[in-house]
């Protein structure tokens, strides 16, 4: 039987940037080359990155991506890559509209370009906003073996371009995706992939991209499946990487064109003649990181991307001493190093002796830069100037913070990071303009729960290391405090965080109704609290920084309400 | 010929309120009743208002506004309009998904229901994202008349919904709308509905919402339209209204049923008797505003809506004497009266005596709430405890004020009002946290020379009605300075105002390309210039509050671009 060596190139494209984009393909290419593959496959909308957005519908932005698409063509040709076949993903427009396309390049020309079917306009996508869809499938036979292509959601869909493939008849299909992390995606991918391969009675080569864009990180794990189902290849989550794996297939001599599943076939000759016979390179199947392991690495790359790719070298935020701000701290030492971490201790004089001892033994332990600036002088102009009380001297300490990190990142340069959680944000538990400034909030889709649960993780996975565990004890330990009065904890204005993580888990995540909530055991009172926290949050939410998704429903791109919004859920009863 | 009397209800719904939208189903109905009408035709989605975003999804909504429905068609039956016949728009969510629908309702039942066709998903709308389209159009006979319905979207089709009416026979269509307002949309909905009532040959009764909503304000503007394409009534603008007409038209008999255009065509007989003849009463045709009248009405009614929908009975937001604030000042007096709105000076070390001065002055011309609040203090403790020098020193000064609004806010309940216009936020011209703070941006979406214009507009429109000017002339003339350090005008970092709007209309709301803007006239240097400010702000914008929508590209739901984003206009060339 024919063989075939693929290369799927797990990349970390930018948005926008067609130059840095391009060059990743030349240079991976190069490296598929240097590794022996015939076929290397680039993710979905690789040369454009992953969302364009509205730049979708920018003219001169769609004929830059086509332009790069020829240009990128002759570029490998000239760098020895032209023997190679390249499939890349990129932005087109031709007379119907704009196209997630995708094309084959060989010889420095383009043999083989598509669009894609299925439009997904869910959850995060809005792809009938911005695509037309594709009618045709253009498949080239490179030594012999015949290779069909579908892009991202055409293989979430039963029937439709991979069907027509395996009616039509190929020997191998390649996929690329830019299909975004959510905790436990693996789960449905593998199966779903094993599925299609079987429907196109081929093997099926499935490229994901990875890295972090805005709210969405893509955490890569691509995959190769047999036509069995079986898994034959697995790249590593979370890191660029070149996956090669050696494919022996028979080679079924297809030659059926036309319309199948209303879809226009289309086939190319590049070379029929078999590669000669050589020794196969064994696949290497990248073990799937554990649960906390995979939460962290997306929390970590999403972070380091957004903050590198929007050209800042260097975060700063408020060190309390509390859980949020500790596990803020080690993310981002790990995502940027500590020597570009630049933590701030603000106490007030409601702050305990313990927090200002917490924040310094967290910077002690990551090795970042750690000051000390208390915000006592200008709280009190605030409060004395205006006679502020209750909630309006309990915010002004928040923001006044706020404003402090915003005059050092001014001064320094630094990108401030805002700290808060998913729960905090669900019921709005927090002071807009205070815990809330700043570019990127790391752990906005983490509930406080598990915040700890990945505190005391990173710190067990620090131990069996052999290094210093980067959170201290009593951060984790503590009962949860804003300490913006005297004696305060978050259970006097909240549930108990694992009952309310609880109840947020089936609210939010689950789009449950009240009669839901009640159903499933929890009290009255309780859910009619929760859920009017909630509902009544959403122009806090809106106002809050992007972060790293990593959820169905985060908040963010998933979960679009109103902010003028009658509806009280339960109400009804 | 028969005669018939239709109502079109032009009410001012909330999203999500369903218990008080409901409550305006009856209070019209009734009045409609009274006037006589055989029938009333509420807008689309009259019943849950429109956008209800996100909440489509939840399944207790959907159930609720079905639920509504039955209701209502109850309620308006005991309130004895059993014999009119309603048209009301709702959410429903049957086996299929969720659908953009309405209801005809007459003695007590739904006698007719129907599901939007085509659904927009471009602009402002997501339809995509939540409904699934209808297939079948529901006829009813009353009086003798055949009468039938296209939801909103189905009329800016060629084709589809409104020629399978013409095609099967009707002698009325009544179309339900959620159309916002948009500078200058009537001159394109006007001939559209004149266009789709020739298609359906037959009147054509365009019924549209009025209203904010979020970022978002409906127009109302409802109109009834000849077969022949003659105007034949007309509501006025952005007040509820209910248009009564009075038609005279030629019975068809139709009975057609079946397949038309694709889509199911069924009848439904009322009551086949004509009405006896009656004396016809003149259908009112009001004047559409002049552009600058229908601008200040979309801003005082999106601020209004979003102030009172919103729960808040009053604003605050800084009187600084320059031009933004005093318009913004003048609209929210309109909106909400004078005793609503708590205007507050807040000088620092380079504050002119003149914006003090202006500042006070425009308080004494409105009539509203005014303090004086120094933030020397405050700003003096920042800079000496952090050594803050240059933009740092200047962004701490606006954002001192933006967290003294909101701590007056907290103490006070008002809601802050962010003063900026679009072209400060097309180009960043502004302080997040700083001149950013606000629930509510009343002129995010007017250039700073519409600005002007209105405020002139506004002042000449005063003298006209023998009232005082509401703003200082001072304020219209003086050469814009933001005030943050001494002498600082903004032609120091930015072009020319009428220079800058120019390109910026080409730029964003054009959406051209930099060869465009070369070609257009403007030098090289400024494009670049300002169409890297614009790519650079993209982050800022997102910070920004919501504001009523004038134009097709407001920064809101109209343009999403992401912020991480390595496409610069321009580099290619």
């Amino acid at each position: 039987m024919p063989q075939l060596r693929i290369a799927l190139a797990q990349i970390n494209a930018t948005v926008g940037d067609l130059a840095g984009n391009a060059q990743l393909h030349v240079d991976w290419a190069k490296k598929a080359a240097e590794a022996g593959a015939h076929v290397v496959v680039f993710p979905e909308m690789s040369l454009t990155g992953y969302p364009v957005e509205d730049l979708t519908l920018r003219k001169t932005f769609a004929q830059a991506s086509c332009q790069a698409v020829d240009d990128l063509a002759r570029r490998l040709d000239e760098a020895g890559c032209g023997g190679l076949l390249v499939y890349a993903g990129y932005l087109d427009n031709d007379e119907v509209g704009p196209r997630d396309a995708a094309v084959a390049l060989y010889g420095g020309e383009v043999v083989g370009r598509q669009f894609k079917h299925h439009l997904p306009n869910y959850g995060v996508f809005d792809e009938h906003r911005y695509f037309k869809p594709g009618q045709t499938l253009d498949v080239v036979r490179l030594h012999g073996l015949d290779i069909g292509m579908v892009i991202c959601e055409d293989i979430w869909q039963e029937g439709g371009p991979v069907t027509a493939l395996g009616e039509a008849g190929v020997d191998l299909v390649v996929a690329p995706n830019a299909s975004p992390y959510e905790r436990s995606k693996d789960d449905i991918r593998l199966p779903l992939v094993a599925r299609r391969a079987a429907e196109a009675r081929a093997p099926l080569v499935y490229t994901n991209l990875v890295g972090g864009q805005d709210d969405l990180v893509f955490d890569g794990d691509s995959i190769v499946v047999g036509a069995d189902g079986a898994l034959l290849a697995r790249a590593p989550q979370f890191v660029e990487h070149l996956l090669v794996v050696d494919l022996d297939l028979p080679a079924g001599g297809h030659s059926s064109e036309g319309s199948f599943e209303g879809l226009e076939v289309r086939r190319r000759v590049l070379s029929s003649e078999p590669v000669p016979a050589y020794e196969p390179v064994p696949a290497p199947v990248s073990e799937p990181l554990s649960d906390e392991a995979e939460v962290w690495s997306a929390l970590v790359v999403g972070l380091r991307d957004y903050v590198q790719k929007n050209g800042f070298r260097s975060v700063t935020f408020g060190f309390s001493g509390g859980i949020d701000s500790a596990l803020t701290a080690a993310l981002a030492v790990d995502a940027l190093g500590p020597d570009a971490v630049y933590g701030v201790s603000m106490p007030s004089a409601y702050s305990s002796s313990h927090s200002r001892e917490d924040a310094a033994e967290l910077a002690r332990r990551l090795g970042c830069h750690f000051r000390t600036e208390s915000v006592e002088d200008m709280v009190r102009v605030y409060v004395d100037q205006l006679n502020l009380t209750g909630l309006a001297e309990e915010n002004i300490q928040a923001r006044v913070r706020g404003m402090l990190l915003m005059a050092l990142s001014n001064q320094d340069g630094h990108l401030v990071l805002a700290t808060g959680n998913k729960t905090e944000l669900a019921v709005g538990y927090s002071t807009i303009y205070g815990d809330a400034v700043g570019g990127f909030a790391p752990i906005k889709d983490v509930f406080k729960t598990h915040v700890w649960e990945l505190a005391r993780w990173r710190n067990a996975e620090a131990e069996k290391r052999g290094e210093v565990p980067p959170i201290p004890e009593n951060s984790i330990t503590k009962p949860p405090s804003a300490e913006l009065r005297p004696g305060q904890l978050d259970t006097d204005s909240l549930p108990d965080y694992p009952l309310l993580d609880d109840i947020l888990d089936d609210y939010v995540e689950g789009d449950r109704g009240y009669a839901d909530l009640l159903a499933a055991g929890f009290d009255a009172e309780t859910i009619d609290r929760v859920i009017r926290m909630v509902d009544r949050a959403e122009y806090k939410r809106r106002q809050y920084p992007v972060g790293t998704k990593i959820t169905f429903k985060a908040f963010g791109r998933d979960r679009r309400l109103p902010i003028t919004n009658g509806w009280r859920e339960g109400d009804q009863r």
